[in-house]
């Protein structure tokens, strides 16, 4: 494959898309078909899904096509038809999109996204489309839960760029990160590229790479005396911590400040407390105590509940891997061809029909009640506040995307009115979705039509 | 940050690399210093790594420098001085590379990859080197067990698509895949870049656009009339089974072969027996049974066990994301500076000091019988095969990379070598992993120098 482009951006499909697609295509199946993006299901002890991902995809859909170059490699398959390539060649995504805002908490059947548009056109960027909300949907959910467990005075910085599948997904948890209400991240191509503030402290290497710790502490310190926070665990941390104090002191002399000791390994609640009552004694009481190392929000939620002094956690691996719960239940299914609802039954697989809408519900203090799931063709129930927009109509944009720093202030106002039951972390009480009598009775009737069993939400009361 | 490019691949960095390298360069620590990539330990029933993404971190090492803009970027953070960015803008990685050949066995301590060069330019490209190297090496192993556990006569098929931790991850779960010897992969952007042969079925979602499922089965079949797997399990399985012999059957008339059907939910194993003893009555032996639907190595190696009549499995999400290690307890580490072996201490952290090399040990009958993990200077041990060799010398290839064939082919006769007791999904034998005299007697000596206890491999003899 020397001297082409590489496979664009559109290639990033499962072939049956594309053996689809000639299949429809051949059997003149062109009308609109609608396809939801949802969960169906919560992963294990969450309570919530923080949707996102929703602006890059419609970014991306902007741009999706097949280059000459790509239609060449399909050619080379020898699986397609001329005309059908031909077909494909001239393709543009012209579909139009209904999502929910980046940053919106959603729900068990709830659609994130839906597309509508010729079938091969909303067919053909199923894996795309699943993939990019997946991820960051996962990731933004993970990341809420960790912003909770520090509570609201103690930073959280990603720390997750060596750990996370790969560059890109490096970038989504940072961003997810910052979207969520996270201070800032280490990773220096996602702050650049979002503008996310940017942290770091030092590595055991650098400790290592001097005679001895003192000399490496103080080196740091000379390059950045009022910016520095000195990772005391190389070889003892009690004596990592003492030879930190000396470090402040010396720099205190020099009319600086140490920042910040970090702790990266051992028993971090009795080293916290160590390393405080140290610094206190010391006359240190602004020093940071910066803690990471393999955390997530469980050992977060025990270290604040056991009041550790702790001023800020780093998390890396197990968060950006989102590592109890690496994949979530989605699906980008068929709800609708040529006006004309559509389900699948398949045990424990099945799914509402038809284009939907999801109205919030909330009380006179601005908490959230109820959501219900309704038809997107049925009159607005009094009081609901939709939560699907549309945003790209002929595959083109129709409102301007947010701004990171929006749907960041957007997920804080949001997040306000999740009900706090809903977000523990281990047994959240679930938030309560209803369907719409119109919904459910159109699932009834299809079901009824296919002879199976209903499974879903119940519908309201 | 509209108007310049996007930051170059140097920028995925995390910060204190940065600041460590201006801390390394004011205090002119400026010698050659050696980073050891390895993995602390395996994850959990795991017997063995395969290494894998070597190749793509060289390739990435030899581009590896800061573009104006990215320098410009730099500055605005207001935490670098104009002469360190001078020097980083004239920066290239200028270092040396030893590492194990794409797709080598490796077990925990053992180094993948050696980076020696002036300190700041092997500290830099960390954070790079470490998500390349974890990633891939997490993927290969992952897909090594899915294929050892679907024996030798069962196709696998990569479908990670659109589960897999972003684009680029989903590219790497499928040049694993093929590297550890699966068949194929649904992905075309990873067939079209790495060469894999393409497989594709057919979605829930064609299925429902059809009036029935009769219909779009038939539909398909006219597309594909000699490649057609017909997906079963949108409605009734039973039925579609039925539905699908009978297109079989049409097929068959008209001189075509129907390739097999797809069972994607429900109890695969009696689905599977179903579908096997209906498609022989009906007069198709040879129809393939092609089973998916959240399966990884546990569910085949049971329904292997069990003499499922399954012909090819489709591994998507559990595979792709190596659910049940999402992460591998990897480490970059300084192991020598200006000529000095380094290590760490911290609790359950320890590194082992000094470049190194590993020699692995045959029988006669080439079956792997240990490993012996020795310091690179040291003289080889009679009948020891390194594992290390030198791939880059002063930022430059020195060897052309191994195509995907060749690492596949390595790989395969590689694995022939591993003691099957090793490769037990559940609880495999620990491969024995001894260090030499010489790398114990300097482990001793550098820990008793900093006073602790030594918890590393026992050493030899």
């Amino acid at each position: 494959m020397t001297g082409r482009c590489p496979p664009s951006l559109a290639t990033f499909t499962d072939l049956y898309e594309l053996t689809m697609a000639q299949a429809y295509w051949r059997e003149g199946l062109t009308a609109e078909a609608t396809f939801s993006f949802f969960f169906r299901s919560l992963p294990p002890q969450r309570g919530y899904l923080v949707a996102a991902g929703i602006d890059q995809v419609v970014t991306e859909l902007e741009q999706f096509h097949f280059t000459t170059d790509d239609i060449a490699e399909l050619q080379r398959l020898q699986r397609f038809d001329e005309d059908f390539l031909r077909y494909l060649s001239g393709w543009r995504f012209r579909g139009t999109v209904r999502a929910v805002a980046e940053g919106t908490l959603v729900f068990a059947h709830e659609p994130l996204l839906e597309v509508t548009a010729p079938i091969i056109e909303a067919q053909v960027v199923e894996t795309l489309v699943v993939n990019r909300l997946h991820l960051h949907t996962l990731l933004a959910s993970k990341a809420a839960r960790v912003r909770w467990a520090a509570g609201p005075h103690r930073q959280v910085i990603d720390f997750g760029a060596r750990r996370c599948h790969g560059l890109e997904a490096a970038q989504a948890a940072a961003r997810c990160g910052w979207l969520v209400g996270f201070d800032g991240t280490s990773n220096v191509m996602a702050g650049l590229r979002y503008g996310i503030p940017l942290y770091g402290t030092m590595a055991h290497s650098f400790v290592t790479a001097f005679a001895d710790e003192l000399a490496a502490f103080r080196a740091y310190a000379r390059t950045f005396p009022d910016s520095t926070t000195l990772l005391v665990d190389t070889y003892d941390t009690v004596e990592g911590i003492k030879h930190a104090l000396r470090v402040a002191a010396e720099l205190s002399q020099q009319g600086h400040q140490l920042r910040g000791i970090r702790l990266d390994s051992g028993d971090l609640l009795t080293l916290s407390r160590i390393a405080r009552e140290l610094a206190d004694a010391a006359g240190f009481p602004q020093l940071q105590i910066f803690v990471s190392g393999g955390i997530d929000e469980y050992a977060i939620e025990q270290l604040v509940r056991q009041q550790a002094p702790v001023d800020a956690f780093g998390v890396g691996t197990k968060v950006g891997v989102s590592q109890d719960a690496p994949y979530g239940d989605c699906a980008y299914k068929l709800v609708a061809y040529n006006g004309q609802p559509r389900l699948k039954l398949s045990e424990h697989k099945q799914t509402l029909p038809a284009a939907k809408q999801v109205y919030r519900f909330y009380d006179a203090a601005g908490q959230m009640l109820y959501d219900q799931i309704a038809l997107a063709d049925e009159p607005s129930p009094p009081g609901g506040q939709p939560l699907l927009h549309e945003v790209m109509r002929q595959g083109q944009r129709v409102v301007p995307p947010p701004t990171l720093e929006q749907s960041r202030q957007y997920f804080r106002q949001h997040w306000a009115g999740l009900p706090p039951v809903c977000k523990d972390l281990h047994q959240p009480a679930p938030y309560d979705v209803q369907l719409s009598v119109a919904l459910h009775q159109l699932t009834q009737k299809l079901v009824a039509h296919w002879g199976h069993r209903l499974e879903t939400p119940r519908h309201q009361g």
